[in-house]
């Protein structure tokens, strides 16, 4: 009977060392022994990782923590379904995975975020916490893992490489709602200055040089609209991430995990989150690519790109107080200056480039970590998920406070905008339908020249009448597409 | 009457100065005179362009010389029709366009792909060049541009700012189907390798150490998977690519062009292309926004990442003949060293790697350039154009050579193979259902020691009995979910 | 009188609002007032600055905290020399930049890592600290700006765009001994294994391909020989860091900072940090340019990579145990695999890839924040330094553990790897010299075919003989200079 | 006797296939035989490569083609001082050198930049137009291999692994002197100017908003210093490459180099390149390590960071003519729109950004290539080459024509500039050793308020006198260190 047979390996297993000291319990691995403090829940695995990756970086995120309490009870329920896991420690397991989820040992996940490979150290930890923890439920004393095993029991049809990609998952789905709604509210502060500033004139730029008449609005139209197709890009790539190989095992053939098993697991899985997941059509490819995490993080990137565009916008255009651009205002937000008395600096902007810089070069890391996956694993899991996580945290946070604290207070130096394209040479532009483009170059060089307005060098010219150029010269028709003075048109260049 | 007018400029316009020299013609635009050679096509501005920016880079991509011509020709038509074209003048120029997609006019195109912003120097240098022909087909001197201008008719309702990123986007379109053809031969080359190796039991590896037995084939069958993601990945990128900007002109307002006229381009832009393409809702985002092309550069990389994965999985495969792994023979295509005689390298995977290194350095240009935008305008067009071609161009090649000369011909150490597996301590994972990963790894690590076989090591300790290892030991169902040995488990475990 | 003006200002400007909650205090700045906590040592502008930028990121780095301490320490010593300082209250200020740079007002910064641009939070949260502390130790209440003003007393003569940028450099400097010992402790781990290894022999590869053998001794000697060259990058651009821009102010311009100031409080802060530092020749130069930033960055991640390398060759020539190329063994840290027992992974090798792709990207972010200076400022200044603070962080802390627990406890398989050498047909090139390239190739062809040795093959073809050949094959003498069996070559050859 | 033997193998090896087509001869190897064009001197592994890598890429760096020759030249020669190279064979190689070195086999090299690994095509198309040139000498057909052979007589003693490397770096070094010159220039062009502009005043600028007065000599000034600190270090990285591995042949090892070949051969290479070039100390180190490469492209994009601050600078101070900064003029060098006239384009400065952006992710791909090295060798060079000579070249080139076209003819707009600084509320920092900030601070405020100037207010509100302000609100002096009005400063603060 095999019954026997595993009585017996345990009592050959019993730790043969005597614990003296009531304040530390001695726990054993394959490579040895080590006193862990009697009341910790985490165990000798997770110590042996915090001193081997004594890195000072971000411990574990919680949210990994919390959807790692997830997944573990939902394959717990697929063991109890299943028939592999003995009834009393299955309950008391789940029972800690609540516990877990709920944020209740967060302390106890000592390993930092980057590790060795495959996030194996927070798998281990959490094992580890949820069977000491079980343990005590069960009233028995905590490192009894001939009872509770965080391996036997707790891992139980389980492996680092199935589980962590798939909490991994997890937590980013769960962010998801958070971030979108954060970009979403961007999109409506952006929306609302587009209607708002409609009617505002100003010069729009090419080469950072005049160009034509464009009104603000139309400018704030422009960024919502590319912030619209970045939140749609989010999406899609966040819906690639649902995806999810748990039931792989460790290099995907699913090898101990019975189908029975697997599709009970999924099922409790989208049960718990409320996300709607499936198990990849091929768990190895499901479990050795990453494609799913650039997907993501090139998302992440692009849409850094067009916030970071948007702040360098905002920041040129105002610019001044006295030799700027000075076209808006953006609301001020802390004093400016250390040492320059009355100046106001555009920090939120700021903080949104600098975010964006972040994002890249975390989308850089995650790139690097996803090229250096090898055979049936990629083993750079966790330096990829510490990335993922800080972008997906830093544009959440920062989307939101540049929403309500930059983009919202808004204002525009109307009257100046207007005055400065009314006097603009850009304006000659309007008039190529009519003169042909080399008559109207040497409009503009001689208003350039001259100081002179348009009109009147046309005027003097002689090129057209006064009544032409009411028709022609209307900065505010000149933002919609058309040509302004339309019926002089067709004599103008047919003739031609 | 704005005729009279007209002529009036062109005669103020014309050139004064003699020339003496019958080899070159005079031109003059607002900076002054420079000689052009009296056969050239191109113009004055394409000179200056060829003088400012004299660096030693790919001259404009073919295709993109290609485009423009389609969107010239498109143009020209949609100014017919609206009666702003006169009707000769426009004629010679739809011929002029329709040579030059021919490939007639490669040479006169004098730009290096790199030069100042927005490509103002590709536009004008097509432009001169449709200019002078139409010139010559009128049998008019070349550099006559107060009969045909090159700004006035050729460009007539374009801006170098919307016509330069349509040709842009119609070119990246019509190289879609080599690259997607390249890419499914590559992936019916990884299927047919899938079905081929199927049977074949090596190790499969995790953290580069041996882990649990995988089939050869399914292997392939995740290199093939995450590619077809890749495929489609590419594809939903180029879709956004087909909303163009065409009759936005300078920056977004569209100015100078008319919205019957805007319509009449599209539809012969789709027409001559026979691409699906739409005119963008809101032009200004249309003119400003480069998200898509960061769009299709992530969907590159990301398969530059697979590729390279597949590339390093099959030379680390293939390495030995005598001190590697030796699993699989990639087909030789050339002798390996210019000094080790009989030696064999990986060249066709190393050129995959290399491939996918500079579409990853090319996604991080087009990144650079792409964030650097700023007002209506992203004039970093050029060397964003330089750095997708490229990428577009060394996949499209790159896979169809890799698919027909490296992974066609890969056949694998099938014998060898099996014998590493069987001898493997690998095996011993699947012994956990029935013994606990405690115990199983006691005869993990006395396997190890005494290098003698997982089955030998558990008969000895008398964990299990022969009957037993035979239903559990079995290397290729264990490449498949489920417990070895199922019916044992239950007992196993569930007494514990 | 100045005097009585600035007494009339200061009324002018006391708080008129009374506070009445005693738990708090109220202060004011040119944006409105604000409650503080009675007992918070930071102030209006620190609180401001954490509502501006709630991101889940680091805080300020503690080195940077205790070198703006330093920073503020030179700086009103200074102040005093010059007499522009009160006396009682640069005394105070003094004794609370000591507390400061010993660590006792940490929890008092309250600011992120990423903020506004330039650091102005970071500088005015140290001002508001340095300042409350003044008052305190003057029995002043908190708050009484009136009394020592956080601008005016603690900020004299200095601006953020001056003080920051030195405090980071005096930081990095600070880091510079552990990064150094850490690499160092490296080096000799590796030097050590250089001796230790000088006689197994093993296959060296080229192409992943056997190529020619070559002694594990001398691998390692390559890799300490770039980490040395690395080391010697990393304080070369150390060096470059150590020129300051104090006294530049605002705009490098110097204004409101005497050049007796700026010579005093260079020697206070060398005095206090004990580096060797000194102003820059030109402070406008000193206060855009981040060169010497990029300088540092690119010198971590040249060291990265060959970190990386190295990492990637260990972690291969470990593979195995049944399957891989079982050349070496890593230490065993920690049980491999939650699943698989018996395991053991090369970790602390998969940290530091880890770590390494991190660098990279973190010198991404880097160039991408330096990229974006404008005018008279670098303001992305915070994330730069978070970056590269993380950057040496993770450097200094992963190179020791990665010496200690990985490099320190390597072994070689040095029977099994002879073995192979000396079996392996890379050992006919060294008949080229004899036979030339193309017979050998013959030879090369059969052995791999017959799977006989060299040897064999070529005495069974009459090409050499016996003591010919024991004079030429010798593995270990092939893997110095020379050729082996030299005196037969000229006659070979020679003759040809 | 070994020429027995060798006679024995060239006659085994006689090409058995009769060539029946005069314009094509037959060439075999160990994979089989091709038709190569009768009149080629490339043999049949160039027309592999050709066919392996058909990508349309650059093909191989012409300075690596004439760098080739140079060290296939010294080998040849340090063979034939080691008796080891047939007299007659060597010397008609040596002509052969010399020709390639003259460029007249440029067409010859037929293989493209991204190639298989190592750049054994490249060696082994040069060995092949070498050899059938030195038979061409020798007035034997072409593809007599069996008397000038490309492996045994052009490549003796050396291999692709350390003839390449060694080649690239004689040609980067030999590129040194042309990208140092365009350097050199533009730092001398920057220079001129910050002399010719040291008295125009304009405003300085922290976060895009007005700081404090600053003179364009200055802004000069710093541009021109960062850059002389980028042309150091990158004189300081190449000085990196000259060291080379030259003898190491396949794995650094040595074998079949005799140490006295290694001598002879670097010193002939010193003296035919004219570069100080010496042997890498430890020859493994130099074969595997590319950290050399990563040193220059760090330098590379440092200096190019410079660059496009500097790039980026000038295009915003030039913005306008209307609704920009309007401070400086860069010289016009070609008419800037295709629709809008008089439009003139910063178009220099934008090809100098895109020059960076191209070198920012050459590097990415350079690190991405350094970083793939494995064991005994990098074999991702050509990739490597390929960026690295693109870099140099852009940079080369477009330094100069930015320093020549650009940067000679800015002009500023004295006047406009000064006015505008004389009006700005950025004097009121002035004020602050006198006032304190606050108090200034109230002052500022109400400027902006009010529109009135620093003075009015100030004198207004009773704080300073007139005569005080005279001294104090001097815009020119506020550019250099110090305390404007500096002895009212002790009475105003000391009485505090």
């Amino acid at each position: 009977m095999i019954e026997t047979k595993l009585n017996k390996i345990n009592t050959l297993q019993d730790v043969s060392e005597r614990n003296i000291n009531p304040e530390v319990r001695i726990e054993s691995d394959s490579l040895g022994s080590m006193e862990i403090p009697s009341n910790a829940y985490y165990g000798i695995q997770a110590k042996r990782a915090q001193e081997n990756f004594p890195l000072p970086v971000a411990k574990v995120h919680p949210e990994l923590i919390r959807s790692m309490g997830k997944v573990k009870y939902a394959c717990v329920c697929a063991n109890l379904q299943t028939n592999t896991m003995p009834e009393q420690i299955g309950s008391a397991i789940k029972k800690a995975c609540i516990e877990l989820i709920n944020g209740e040992f967060d302390e106890q996940i000592i390993v930092e975020s980057i590790q060795g490979g495959a996030g194996t150290s927070i798998n281990m930890n959490v094992n580890e916490v949820l069977a000491n923890r079980a343990l005590e439920i069960l009233r028995v004393d905590k490192g009894r893992y001939d009872i509770v095993s965080p391996n036997t029991h707790v891992n139980m049809a389980q492996s680092t490489n199935d589980v962590v990609p798939t909490a991994f998952k997890v937590s980013v789905l769960s962010m998801e709602e958070n971030l979108i709604n954060s970009l979403e509210k961007l999109f409506l502060a952006l929306k609302d200055k587009e209607q708002e500033l409609d009617d505002v004139l100003v010069m729009g730029r090419t080469h950072l040089q005049d160009a034509l008449p464009i009104r603000l609005g139309q400018e704030f139209g422009a960024y919502s609209r590319v912030l619209r197709r970045d939140i749609d890009r989010i999406k899609s790539a966040m819906k690639s991430l649902s995806t999810v190989n748990l039931g792989a095992t460790a290099v995907g053939t699913g090898l101990n995990a019975d189908p029975v098993y697997i599709q009970a697991a999924i099922e409790e899985l989208c049960s718990i989150t409320g996300l709607n997941l499936e198990v990849a059509e091929h768990l190895v490819d499901g479990t050795q690519n990453t494609d799913g995490y650039i997907h993501l993080s090139s998302a992440l990137k692009n849409c850094a790109l067009s916030l970071s565009k948007m702040a360098n916008d905002l920041r040129m255009k105002a610019s001044g107080p006295s030799c700027g651009l000075m076209e808006i205002n953006l609301p001020p937000v802390q004093p400016g200056s250390s040492i320059m008395p009355g100046k106001v600096n555009p920090v939120m902007a700021e903080m949104m480039n600098q975010i964006c810089f972040q994002v890249q070069g975390n989308d850089h890391t995650v790139s690097l970590a996803s090229g250096a996956g090898q055979f049936e694993l990629n083993v750079m899991g966790p330096v990829l998920f510490k990335n993922l996580f800080e972008s997906i945290d830093i544009i959440t946070h920062g989307a939101e406070v540049f929403a309500v604290r930059c983009i919202e207070g808004i204002t525009a130096n109307k009257e100046a905008c207007k005055e400065k394209v009314e006097n603009s040479v850009a304006l000659a532009t309007a008039l190529n339908p009519h003169l042909g483009y080399e008559a109207t170059s040497g409009i503009a060089k001689e208003v350039l020249k001259s100081k002179r307005s348009v009109r009147e060098v046309t005027l003097e010219k002689g090129l057209l009448s006064e009544s032409d150029l009411d028709e022609i010269m209307q900065p505010k028709e000149m933002t919609e597409p058309g040509i302004a003075g339309k019926h002089l048109i067709g004599i103008g260049v047919r003739q031609a």
